[in-house]
């Protein structure tokens, strides 16, 4: 049997018209002779409100109750589609994670899946049933409800793919596919037909929002073809797979990620006998990732400035676990600033071709515009720029390198 | 151990507030030394939703997905209640009905329960968690969730208490306890300090919509003591409970019932051959209960109006029923009279005391109240009136049966 596995993110089954849209797009895939699993995000704004209920409740509340709680909102999402197939004569039932189940581990709230148990759904396939799977949710060894984290839909949709081996997994969005910039900053950014998983893994890791990096991860690993591609037009979306599928040979810079949702924390005067590694212990202690490190080597050689930067979100945290360990690494102070963008070009060949280098530094410096820090890897460029460049920086360089084009 | 059930309805957990206060009931429990587990429903409105979700998207609609949609109230009731006890430092759970698990038939969206599994709760007892458990909902042998139709929370906690064995269960709903008559009607209504099983097993029959029949009757079969208490005062409510607990004897009558929910239908001209067993047989057939029949025979003798109650949700069904086998039943027409009242009298003996019913007809036909029709069973007597005169009838009763005191 040829499984296509089909996901529907929050704002695609925003309404019931957006469920009954759904449902048509499986119809038109089982009558094209597919067997459709498909995975379903909770309808959007309902995680939202079961989140806030939780807050209100206990600022550090139980994750068990939390994912008790928020995974009814793809249980609800699920039957309604199994009722909308239902009405237009497609067979159809719902399933909730421990139905199946989808076992994970038992870190409620970022639990990872570690089996799927898929017999049911081929039998459901075999009696002709499309099943809808509710996604982001999972159950642990002790039989309690577990949730994903963000992005979890899409990981149980390329988890189900992979489990099935499905001919390919759809991921539909509110976007139409994958770009080769961020249009809202980019007039001139396309549509990219086809991506390969790599470059995609690094788009998704600097800041393109369309798919989450565990997924991305996850669909390489397994080689789950990805569809990205949007509920609301018929546009055929951009192909996530293999190099050996790509159809164009890949071009030097496949496409430019940004993001402003960092914040670069400077420590003031660490003395030189407190090494990297000794500054950074406590940080990775509480699991906080730090990026973009670099050194401003003060005149007296004594001490210098270090700098880094940490998603927005674990800033005020970050500071918090630096202070505590004042006394052991002896700086002077912490400083913020939230001015910040980082922006990553990615490409196959970083390592053998040097000129994506120079062009990055000669645009940049032709603009006018400081580089604060400087990342690299053998398939991405990253540079930390002013949050107010960062507009104009990313549009000369998507014409510097030729991403200006109708479609690629 | 000596458990206590504490049942919430939706009116006392709509809000995140009267979660928290819901919580401190049980805290109170709690620190009084009891092993409390707690049965909530959906927060008031929830289930409606959801209901409206379902019929929205299909009026056939597959009663299996209606199930696990709606069950999500209760879900998140559950984990809500859990985490307001932690938050008043009581350590606590929820639980899904799969999960203990709670037994059900197969008949989804009317299920009944065929067996609870409460080692989970005794061993979380253990532990000292107080258990939160979702009402109305259970799973099937095929592991799908069903749920048990309306009051199904009451029937839940009912039957956890019986279970457990549990010294009491406690309804909180919005009104402080069962009262000799509806409050709105008579303003001489006293609330019942206790009453017998039996008494409020016909009360709730005959349109006391505190608690539902069937939970009633679960309570009376293995001897569960019920206390119906307002969440929102601290009134004691009203003990339900055998007869050999009731600290006064019955009286000759225990309470008025009454209930506007019905419809009259009148078949015109039924000949006499046609007999009320041919009648009723496809009624019978299409599961439409019938009550308060009643013949009035015309002058000629061959034919007669045959008069009967349903309820006013199988009016339509009922008429089209009557009218598919009117080849059959050779009546003339069907009338239908919504402007109708039924009230009930209520009492231990009607069997050797008649004095009830003299009174029954007495101050109606005194108080100039035209009687439609009659019924009576051992604890029972229900007359049919205009629906205009069932407050000044029921008041009336209510002084001729000393039913007028302080409390009682």
């Amino acid at each position: 049997m040829s499984y296509i596995v089909q996901k529907f993110g929050g704002t695609s089954v925003a309404t019931l018209d957006l469920i009954k849209k759904a449902a048509l797009r499986i119809k038109a895939e089982v009558e094209a002779g597919h067997s459709v699993v498909a995975v379903v995000s909770a309808m959007a704004g309902t995680t939202n409100t079961l989140v806030n209920y939780v807050r209100d409740l206990s600022t550090t509340y139980d994750r068990a109750e939390y994912d008790a709680v928020v995974s009814t909102g793809e249980q609800i999402t699920a039957g309604l589609l199994a009722l909308a197939l239902q009405s237009l004569g497609i067979p159809a039932r719902s399933w909730q994670g421990w139905q199946l189940p989808i076992q994970t581990s038992s870190h409620h709230s970022h639990a990872h899946i570690q089996e799927i148990q898929t017999h049911r759904l081929t039998e459901a396939a075999k009696k002709g049933l499309v099943s809808v799977v509710a996604g982001f949710q999972g159950v642990n060894a002790d039989g309690r409800i577990t949730t994903l984290g963000r992005g979890g839909s899409d990981t149980t949709a390329v988890a189900l793919a992979a489990a099935l081996q499905a001919e390919r997994c759809d991921i539909f969005t509110d976007v139409d596919g994958i770009y080769t910039a961020d249009p809202r900053y980019v007039s001139a950014a396309g549509k990219l037909n086809q991506i390969a998983y790599q470059d995609m893994l690094e788009l998704a890791s600097q800041g393109a929002k369309v798919l989450q990096r565990d997924s991305v991860e996850l669909a390489m690993k397994h080689g789950v073809r990805l569809r990205v591609l949007s509920s609301l037009s018929e546009t055929p979306g951009t192909l996530v797979t293999g190099e050996h599928e790509l159809q164009t040979t890949r071009r030097q810079v496949s496409g430019l990620a940004h993001s402003l949702n960092h914040v670069k924390l400077t420590l003031c005067a660490l003395p030189a006998s407190v090494s990297l590694n000794n500054m950074t212990a406590p940080l990775r202690e509480n699991h906080i990732a730090l990026d973009m490190m670099h050194e401003t080597l003060s005149l007296q050689g004594e001490c210098r400035d270090v700098s880094f930067i940490v998603s927005a979100a674990d800033a005020e945290r970050t500071i918090a676990v630096l202070r505590d360990s004042k006394d052991k690494l002896h700086f002077q102070d912490v400083l913020t600033d939230s001015d910040i963008a980082k922006i990553s070009v990615i490409g196959p060949c970083f390592q053998t071709d040097h000129s994506p280098h120079r062009k990055l530094f000669q645009t940049l410096k032709e603009k006018g515009i400081a580089v604060q820090a400087v990342a690299s890897s053998d398939i991405k460029l990253s540079v930390l720029i002013a949050a107010s460049e960062m507009k104009r920086a990313v549009s000369h360089l998507h014409t510097v390198y030729q991403l200006d084009a109708e479609e690629c």
